[in-house]
């Protein structure tokens, strides 16, 4: 069984988008800044088939390619769907499940790669895991790291921390609520442009499994 | 001359205190937290005159020891004297310049180590730069570092991560507005309990010297 990680690009200042986001503004105001790792090296990584490809420092490739080998399935929110779909050339790297409210019908017929979760976080990872099989889920919208935190799904986060501050915007880390949550450092790697962070999350199953 | 450089912990969600801080609580709720990585290492590290020894990592006591030999002059806010003075134990280890809209007379007297300092962050730089000589200026509260950004007076930040989620409290980054600021990542080490992050301020020196 694979694990449950979220992963995600942000601000130095925790924003995962600038001002005003949606379909009609990608990444917000200035949010294009959170993506300039993706261009700024020169080890080329081709994702999407080939049809887009990365130019980042040789300490990035060497991380994109190994976790690229261990992804297995995608959690995303509607947001970031509304917003992948705006965006031409970011089709899922693999099946994708999409938590949401009501069912984009134009994209729920056969053989599109989504899949619609109208039931919550829990059911999307559960369906998730299943089509991952010894594979990694892994999340990638800041609200749904949010609801896996809370709901003790996550096993491991890692955040590509960019040398930027947007000011404003989609924080990454809001509404967490102060039940204490404990993380474990795993991973600091600086490249030029972009620091990859990682940490496990330490899950007090003990707790969980009383009666 | 010497820097004006930015140093804090803050935890990974980007709080630099847990919620209800203030003179009676210290750090907040749950903000002893922040600070496990500076007792969590085999290394000795004597601060406050020796009153106190840090015991950390030898990563994290290298980057200490390299940057308690930098240290001309501290440039506090006045929460963060209200609060060091409810903490015995946590006096300044440089002239400490204190920005305050009241003056405590009861530390504003000769032989003080601290310097209130009424008329603004500016005023405050500048008397701690004189006072620093060629060692460097230390700002640490962050509404201060949200005021030294917006006027252009920091050289470097630099934060020390640590993993933990507070959910609340004092944010580190709040209220820079949007103009952009670039920075540029000079530190990434990992220890395993606090991930020192170094990054220097691009300032736009060009247009500031235009007419």
């Amino acid at each position: 069984m694979g694990k449950v990680v979220f992963n995600i690009t942000v601000s130095l200042d925790g924003f995962v988008t600038g001002p005003n986001d949606g379909p009609e503004n990608g990444l917000g105001d200035g949010g294009d800044r959170l993506f300039k790792w993706y261009f700024s090296g020169n080890t080329e990584i081709p994702i999407s088939d080939g049809r887009m490809v990365l130019k980042v420092s040789p300490q990035s490739a060497e991380l994109l390619k190994e976790s690229m080998g261990t992804f297995g399935a995608d959690v995303w929110g509607r947001r970031t769907f509304d917003i992948a779909r705006a965006w031409d050339g970011h089709p899922p790297r693999t099946p994708c499940f999409v938590v949401t409210h009501t069912i984009p019908q134009e994209w729920a017929k056969a053989g599109s790669p989504f899949t619609f979760v109208t039931d919550g976080i829990e059911s999307a990872i559960r369906q998730a895991k299943k089509a991952a099989g010894d594979k990694d889920v892994v999340v990638c919208t800041a609200s749904l790291l949010q609801q896996c935190l809370k709901a003790g799904l996550l096993d491991e986060i890692y955040i590509d921390v960019v040398p930027v501050l947007l000011g404003n915007g989609v924080r990454l880390f809001e509404d967490l609520g102060t039940t204490p949550i404990e993380l474990e450092s795993i991973r600091a790697i600086g490249a030029p442009s972009v620091t990859h962070l990682g940490f496990r999350v330490i899950k007090e199953q003990q707790k969980q499994k009383l009666p």
